[in-house]
């Protein structure tokens, strides 16, 4: 049989980052302004009285509470890791974000986003710690101007380059956003119908090997507010145009599929649970490799902010059923090992293996 | 509550070795020349017959079968990593050994020993894979002649200021042997009776904050062999001298839980499960924190080699069964978070907390 060789360290983090079945069911508690506004919404005051207390004991719920279910669980360094860390579930896997919250805005009209890396954080700080794998969020349009694209895509590349100096598996997160003349949000039929095309490009770009991205979290390449099925308010009772059926979304994610050179994931992008499980179901059943999912998971406990036991309540109950139905929506999820990338798991190899292997690594 | 603060990398790297009960519950497959000698003795060859696959075979079927029971399996990186680390379970921790196997003789008429680190390989490399902690194995007697000791001594020393810098937990494995003129084996009256002096000694020497160890892996300290109870060949049909009794290793594992400033846990050294079940049995009740245990475990499905079937059947029966017992030994093991170092799960913080720690790591 032809052998796939990878790294150690590549290996050792992808192996962590699933579960027993090799799928990557994943979970994401590194948000942070828009769990800053979550909050300030519960209380109906402003953002900045949400304060650092209030954000770590959010997320320190989240992970002491969830963190067993998941096979890993995303945080961010400066609200989660200081008190969340010690809380972490042995069996759930480590993934740690790089960017800083928010972009700048740049490019055409000031409309255009730019990524910034956190300050004072690294690659080198996220394997210190002891994690499996390094986070990017990125927001990227294949189609923006050349200035944003280059930029945008440079972050990636040096990103790429230093995860693979300390060896960790890069999970890359680029999600596109409406910023031309013709697309008045992305809540609007005319985004929607550019969408497929967005997530698709964005899985082509990102899958050239210059960028070093070993796992791709996508968006659902359709909004599924404007699908056939949908359209007359199913989700949240808004009407919105008819743009698609369920099979443009399923041709779409073979699309993704076929075109992207790595493993991918379905995240949540805030939408609710249900709309999330339909994600989770369409995407698995056309090739994902499972989901690395956040607010659709947990977001109602923040209606229970400040009280603490009310928010753990929540988490216990509703929360964990929420996972039980994206478990079950993922249950056709294409291992990691079975992704065309590795062929099988008989198929993988370290890339220096043999006798020598650990003077040369 | 007073807070016991402890760097990121060591707290997760902790963390991951300890199972759900905050017990070290360990597998050691790291062993080199003593496995060689084991697979040559099952076919009645020479050592030099068992190369290199032979060796990587064995070790890959000790971790694919093993390792999922074990909150931890400690590997050795030549015969190793190469074909065993995508057999790891997920939910195994992985340690790596840094010593190259066997020693040099030193010292007093030839019969010291002196450790080396393998060449070619660092803490550097241990980090880059992803392991979770560094082993060393040290041949150590604290009345050894100085010029050993302090050879010994700052290998340690070193060794321990790579783990910080590196941010990896370490585990020490001191060992004692005989080498004094009034000392004809470790299989011995004599040294029977220096073992509970020497292995507390150990633990008193490397508890020092200067050597930077984490985990202490200990012999039992004493001899069971010599033990009232079973010094007429209970274990292994040769009857032996009474030098002490029950109440004496108790007593000698309660020593060493005073002693040892971090938690300790119990190795096999090569006794047959039964005698092995007894020293995690005594040592559990006193004080240790679990095991890190190898051949006593998984020794005797050597004796199929080379039929892989039979020693893959032998692992999945015998091998699983070796470790319920020794599972139930250590029911009453301190989970790491009860040691004194920490005092309760509670009082762990990270060492540089609050909101600007990630620029300070």
């Amino acid at each position: 049989m032809e052998k796939v060789s990878i790294s150690a360290g590549k290996l050792k983090g992808i192996s962590r980052l699933v579960d027993r079945e090799g799928k990557f069911r994943m979970l994401a508690i590194d948000q942070r302004g828009s769990l800053q506004k979550m909050l300030a919404d519960a209380t109906g005051k402003d953002k900045s009285s949400i304060g650092y207390a209030d954000m770590t004991m959010a997320k320190r719920l989240v992970t002491s509470v969830l963190s067993s279910y998941f096979s890993a669980t995303l945080m961010d360094p400066e609200f989660g890791v200081p008190e969340s860390l010690k809380y972490l579930s042995k069996n759930s896997a480590l993934l740690l974000a790089t960017e800083k919250s928010g972009t700048e805005s740049a490019g055409y009209k000031g409309r255009e986003k730019k990524t910034h890396l956190l300050e004072g954080w690294s690659v080198e700080k996220i394997k210190k710690v002891g994690a499996d794998a390094v986070k990017l969020l990125l927001y990227y349009r294949p189609d923006s101007t050349l200035e944003i694209k280059e930029y945008q895509e440079n972050i990636v590349k040096s990103l790429g380059q230093e995860c693979k100096k300390y060896d960790l598996p890069f999970v890359l997160e680029p999600v596109g956003y409406a910023f031309k003349d013709d697309e008045p949000s992305t809540d609007s039929s005319e985004y929607a119908k550019k969408k497929p095309e967005i997530v698709i490009g964005i899985a082509r770009e990102f899958s050239k090997k210059e960028y070093g991205v070993d796992i791709l979290k996508l968006e659902f390449p359709v909004n599924l507010k404007f699908v056939k099925e949908f359209h007359k308010g199913y989700f949240d009772k808004k009407e919105r145009e008819e743009v698609y059926s369920i099979k443009d979304a399923e041709d779409a994610c073979r699309e993704i599929t076929k075109t992207s050179t790595v493993p991918w994931v379905i995240l949540s992008a805030g939408v609710d649970i249900e709309e999330f499980v339909y994600n989770v179901k369409i995407a698995s059943n056309n090739g994902a490799s499972g989901f690395l999912a956040g607010r659709a998971v947990w977001k109602d406990f923040t209606a229970y902010y400040p009280n603490e036991d009310d928010m753990r309540a929540w988490l216990l109950t509703s929360g964990v059923e929420n996972y039980m139905k994206i478990y079950e929506a993922s249950k056709r999820a294409t291992p990691y090992f079975e992704h065309k990338q590795f062929r099988s798991f008989a198929s993988i190899m370290l890339e220096k293996a043999g006798e020598d292997w650990y003077k040369e690594y």
